[in-house]
């Protein structure tokens, strides 16, 4: 089966999904208070979209990397991919509930965060059982050599540990918590290795479409 | 004619509509009681947004399926195809709706869930509308055998039969209708036949793109 | 140059425009009036939900066959499609505009029937002159005969023609012009002929990919 | 690594992007003045929809340019991409609030001009990126000469120069930023050479997909 209609899709989802986010970034206008004290007071959501845009990015860019050495498209990817795609999703939820809790102090602020840090995790996992079942035999363009399975595998456990501890560290202080999110999205940019990709992790040996 | 613009559209149209029913899952913020209260009292929003999530992701599945066999694409099922469309994208709606009837009892919710678990019957009639386009000599690129088209139908019928039988449970109870329709769901993500297929009905005997 | 990305970018924008049409169709839930009456009262809604999404489900359909006939893709074609696509993404506007004056008897609802008409006949306009556009020498891949040519002009026209008498209409009777487009949008789904398209008008000679 | 993905994931976030802008304009419906005397009062939410769109557009044919000549895609131009659309994403949002200050006189307006003027900016730098990132050896189809080079470079200068004018000329008059914005958009419909192109700056001497 061709896998340019799952990849259709979920940039559609992506897509979407990524631009939904600056519908929270509005302001009330004119007769609220002068503009620049309403944006300043909006900075909550300028931080969380810049952190949640990128993440999505960087979603993207590994799932463009995982799913180009995919040699077989069956119905469990596809479910995966769509339970990935329920995480993403409900970024744009998560964000806006974050960015109108964060400047709050108090209990709501901390749950506010461990939903945020927790639809990441949801997406990290789900990433990750997608790249798992990428790894069986004959499901690869090109074969994933044991040594390259065990660096994929430490980077499935780096990838997922940070959301992990946000949620964690969100109930003591949401924005150490949103601070490591926001790290390890600007750590992804910069960083020019794909955090899972069995693809990239082994040298190109045929020239594919 | 080429299909991919039929899929592209098509997937576009899913892309969104998926992404749409996120809309629904807002919170009202700080001020308004316990950020856990909130999202608590929105269990039917989350509840109704995985199901109509799942069959979504679901009908597009089956679609991408049902497609992928097709050899010519000519208006009718340009048609046929925008009338599923028509439904789908009224998913976001009846969710939306239903969801905020679910947990207040009276008629009201029996109306809301009547009209939720319709317009999913309205999905499942124009997809079976269009396989039944596809079972026609010399539309697709390999031929359906009787025994296929036999299996086939049956499928048609099952899965048509639910959502009738839901539409009539939900003046009884909504909570079993929608339970009904979530069954129906999870079946299908773990049930590893596609609904109606002939593509899949058929051993693959020559390579396609 | 390649039409592939005309069509994605094309398809992105009439499948977002086709999904925002049902963000329309909120009712305002529990504690304003029963169900039945909120979603009877909203009846405008539905049957501009349904005319709308018919309408540019065909301008699809219909520039679908227009762009695969197509064999070079310049700027001023880049810009024609831009122009086209202006007035599709003004259609969820003018549909809730219209909708929501349709029931109340008054000036206003000829005025907003008129903007729902202009704004089909802006896309109607902007169609024909992408149409004119590929008429000329060498911008498609089959020759257009004469012959086809005035009877695409004859569709041309045709295609114009009920969107300006429908503006006119809509300040006699709304209910009138409504009647007339929705008429319009039927007609063209139960002919089998596109609206215009020199590519079905031509008989096929060679295959196409 | 394909450009296909690329450009799927880029055109659905325009496409999302260039139709959102039309979210602002709904009117607030009968009981609120004559709908003539309120779509005059919008007169700034379609003039900003207009450029806007117009803008993006241009941008979106512009990238077309720029991606189609590119032979390589790497990490670093999914990123520049990426930061790019972070941006376009923007626009919906500084277009709205542009316009609802629009007709206020007062610092407000200028502050929403110049905030305005400044995401256009942000996107003409991010392309300007992604532009000097395809000069570099062996990014292109076909190799960039030095005389295309300096054309390119000084189209470069001559698409960011007009927005960090408007930027400053918000503050004197938020009305000729604003039209300075509109000359732009305009100039680069109606002239037909892209903004920025190597690949346009070459004569084409092999044919490509």
């Amino acid at each position: 089966m061709d896998r340019g209609r799952l990849e259709a899709f979920t940039d559609g989802v992506f897509a979407v999904a990524i631009t939904l986010l600056a519908l929270d970034l509005s302001v009330a206008g004119p007769g609220h208070g002068s503009l620049v004290n309403q944006l300043s007071q909006h900075w909550p959501q300028f931080v969380a979209y810049l952190i949640s845009f990128l993440t999505i990015g960087i979603i993207w860019v590994n799932h463009h990397a995982l799913v180009r050495n995919i040699a077989r498209v069956d119905r469990v990817l596809l479910f995966l991919n769509l339970f990935l795609l329920l995480f993403v999703v409900l970024i744009p939820f998560a964000t806006a509930t974050m960015a109108s809790y964060l400047a709050q102090p108090g209990h709501d602020s901390h749950v506010a965060m461990a939903l945020y840090a927790g639809v990441f995790e949801g997406m990290a996992i789900t990433f990750s059982a997608l790249f798992a079942w990428t790894l069986k035999e004959g499901r690869t363009h090109r074969p994933v050599p044991p040594q390259a399975r065990r660096t994929a595998a430490g980077r499935f456990v780096a990838g997922n540990v940070p959301y992990l501890v946000a949620i964690g560290v969100a109930f003591v202080s949401p924005a150490v918590s949103l601070g490591l999110i926001g790290a390890v999205a600007l750590y992804y940019v910069f960083e020019n290795t794909p955090v899972i990709s069995p693809a990239d992790a082994v040298p190109e040996t045929r020239p594919r479409t």
